[in-house]
């Protein structure tokens, strides 16, 4: 019951809105006024005024779209290893023609000196022009382990994408999670700053669905309304993904959102530690890594649905816990009463 | 305010469903117990109780993964000239690598006669190993100018189909319309016996989003899980179309939001032609279409969003209006009294 | 016999150039001295001296890797439907993501107006967003068949492409019998200077293989040496192709082999008028297609190998006469004794 | 001078025989006398009378149409991490769609252990229907290190590609140096028999450009032909390919070319060790890896192409020497000579 933070409907300020709405007759296709007074908000929020913002469904078609639009079609786009790109979305970058450059992640995190190394080293080759040009970079903050980007790492990656002009996209599938963290110095407008693209996750983080794509200069991506109807990814009652942005964007929902589940995870710790379970990593959102014994895992498959990470030795296994807008005192307090 | 059957939110019984399940923790990507439910209802009404269902986000969308997954790369889909996907999806067909062959519609649709005239000549010309095959047949249902197919001319295109091997795909995103019409004589079991594959509309036919694809024989898309996940169209959440579909399948919710779309088409019809408008085409669905003086729709613009469909003579256009779920006599009264 | 103009090897001057050079080691990847020496004499002959030049194979090849090299992902081509790469390219250029917008053709030819009027309506439509929009114009010199555009004709839609912006493509696939027809006043200078890319057809016009693709202005296509390679169209050997352009373009062969063959074509029509065998259509360069019976095409196989063009009523078909380099008269006068 | 093995043109009677056969008349792509002989020739060579066999041009296009061709599009292609599909074919593979799934090499080679352990763990995987399922087996023999396989450790990968039902695919560029080693126990037969398609290359053993594609069961790729003419990989002339591999399959002269470049390379070996240059790697073909101070290789730059294959340390090089049929000992001396 605490295996993803996808597990619920959408929080219920987003729900009332809905209702309040249902009946009105809007135009299709983000043109109605709220998704265009949603687009305002997170303009303003990011402080980037001019900045193109457009709603898609979910986080793989957002991050299928974002980088066939800006890659040229031999370029590849450079990515940690363990990123959602790299591993979990079925090929979807390469069924749009492009590969995945990786490198090895650290707790998620690829680091400034790595990418550079990786830049210097294919222009260094004789043989670069029969190879992939590295065209972006991708990172998602926080990472598919829960860790974050400080700003002082991000503005490094930055200065690199600069010096290369390439440039830097950031997956925020589970972005209200690295905002709400104590650790963040990293806000919306510094992503902004620092970012050429990147996408606000609604999906993770309280909506039904939707990801909110901004883009500071949309110089970046011409013709993007029509690259996304092309991929399949425009909403023809584009307000329903508005309307949640909307509301998210409204009296600070989304770092609400996000800060609950942090206090819930914070809960999680104490009562994994007080129970001295082990732990395989503690990254500072919303996300947890244990390890159990395989035995326990199977004993209690049936009541509870445990996200596997991977296998730890042979007999353990390092299983991922999530807290998310929906999560109760109740819930952690059941779950600890089994393991 | 009559422009197009998408204008609204989702019919009211779906968004009592969302919000009563809201707070409900279920597995992700559609095996949610609303999910698994909703399959079984429309296996059940299309009396095909191994076909597999997946439930996609939009049309678009679903036209490109569905024709991608069926075509061979070298095979392109046979398509009337004013098809959906021949006209208006931004080319995501040819971004998925086919070839749309068109032929000439009458009234949105093709015939027997000439999809086999197609394939005929195809295997005529001695050149046709350097030429693109045809391989399925694609038609919507209703056609995007409102008229629909009986089963005399399905089955007649079925045949044609099982005559070449290929299969025959139909795009059902205003099936409710169909289905609802007096004139219409072919059911979902109709469709499930002539098809290989079709899809049931939701977002245009009262649903927030969501479009039911049905596979009568799942063998014809193997891992369609994967590809559904690879063209960026799985949902994380997916029981937030599974819920809506189950409420359409329910109680017959499908078919009377067809049928009250169709009531008021009819009621539309008649005080149009009571008021002398002239009709451009009268189809027996949820559409019309009717000749206004540009004039009339440059002095309306600001108080009527029109459906612009094409221009007739020098002075006139052609309107496209549409009635849905939603449509109240009001609504029509209205735009009446501006005419 | 007379089927084609790629039924020989090559001109013998190549054969001997090839044998001369054999030996020689040389760079990979069109860097050797010939294939630079060849560019350079392109480049003289094209009055262009930035053009970039570079060897492909083959025209599909050519045509796929240059055109979706020029276009983005959401945009398609204009052609005429007669055109190689909408017909007879196996889908070729939707392979590579884009749709062939096609026009009626007259004579394989399409207009400045009707180019203009495809590019007007697109952008009148209130749903072009929806659509794939035209971003280049593709024709051939010659045509398919056999007819050419005068450079009035191609001044009009050069001048059509400039007020859209869009780039304009020649296919010169068999090049050298326009450039030698009595009825052509267009020169490769007026190809550099009206195009912004074109390619100097080999295959068919005296090599064993390869076509120069010529773009006068290099920033059209950055990276373009990346982009072959990508598209498996670069030769490792790129000397065999430089050699082969490089004795074309010496002393002025690549005329003299379209001259001989026109004087090939028009012998032919001469003694196809003397035996009152009707003409389909008479174009100015090296194609003819006439008129026969079915029962003397049947009568005549395993002798003659015709290259059947279309029906032609119940009992006739068209069929293809085609000159080359190769062409003596004692080919032509062996077909004339057996019709 | 001996950077590479596809420095020269054609072995010399490639050339006589194009020479000789340069001005009869026949039938393009592939169907004229010469063409289907030679395939006959190696259908017999390998043991597999119904083998399919197309001749393409180069190796990229080669792998990125056969493999393109055998995935389904939610599949990717098992390789080594320094497979040329991996790394110098800028992209191809993922421009089809596809994705490379690298595995770390032992000298260009992969084992059966590593395949079968990244298969074994893709199915342990829960997620494994987010993932991209690998679909076939890429490998070169030779490899591009120059190491060949053995019968013994091809049938342990054919075993494991039997076992998980998905191809083995073979990449011959440098077949021919594999054949002659002293080292092989491999023959054509083995492969035909190990393999569901291998290529037998012509490019850099002997010929201008082609290779021959061989499908011991053709029903692994229906339409295959169709599928070379959508990748613009169809000669027109297709009896320059025939006519080069009759003449490579005709007194084996394929072998003998393998042969001489193998002696050549045992005389460059021995003359290396005497002069003390230390080495990298010392395969059993064509291809030798020596260490070469920085200093030296910037010395003769101007004098000496060589062939950077990587870094060694800060002041020294891995420089790769490759001979070919056409490599003289004078050439080899005159290298020495400068060391």
């Amino acid at each position: 019951m605490l295996s993803s933070d996808y597990m619920e409907g959408a929080h219920p300020l987003i729900m009332q809105r809905l209702l309040e709405t249902n009946l009105e007759k809007t135009s299709g296709y983000g043109f109605d006024p709220y998704s265009l007074e949603a687009k305002e908000k997170i303009r303003e929020v990011c402080d980037c005024p001019d900045a193109e913002i457009q709603f898609l469904v979910g986080g793989t078609q957002t991050n299928a779209t974002v980088i066939s639009a800006v890659l040229k079609s031999y370029q590849g786009v450079i990515a940690p290893d363990t990123g959602h790109i790299a591993l979990h979305e079925a090929g979807a970058i390469e069924l749009g023609g492009h590969k995945v450059l990786t490198l090895p992640h650290e707790q998620g995190k690829i680091t400034a000196p790595a990418v550079e190394s990786l830049l210097n080293g294919f222009y260094a080759d004789g043989n670069h022009d029969h190879m992939v040009m590295p065209g972006m970079v991708y990172l998602s903050q926080p990472t598919e382990y829960g860790s974050i980007y400080s700003k002082e790492e991000l503005t490094a990656i930055h200065n690199v994408c600069k010096k290369y002009h390439i440039p830097l996209y950031i997956d925020g599938a589970r972005l209200a999670y690295a905002l709400a963290s104590h650790e963040n110095d990293v806000t919306l407008r510094d992503l902004a700053r620092l970012c050429d693209v990147f996408y606000i996750g609604g999906t993770k983080c309280g909506a039904l669905f939707g990801e909110a794509v901004v883009i500071p200069n949309p110089d970046l991506i011409p013709h993007f309304f029509t690259i996304i109807k092309q991929h399949g990814a425009l909403l023809a009652k584009g307000r329903i993904a508005g309307i949640q942005f909307l509301t998210l964007f409204t009296d600070g929902l989304y770092l609400r959102i996000g800060q609950h589940a942090l206090e819930m995870a914070a809960y999680l710790k104490t009562e994994l530690h007080r129970k001295h379970i082990p732990f395989f990593y503690e990254p500072p959102t919303n996300q947890l890594f244990i390890i159990l014994p395989d035995q326990t895992i199977n004993a209690l498959s049936g009541q509870v649905d445990f996200c596997f990470w991977e296998k730890y030795g042979d007999t353990h296994s390092v299983v991922r816990l999530a807290t998310s807008w929906a999560t109760e005192k109740e819930d952690i307090n059941r779950l600890l009463s089994l393991l």
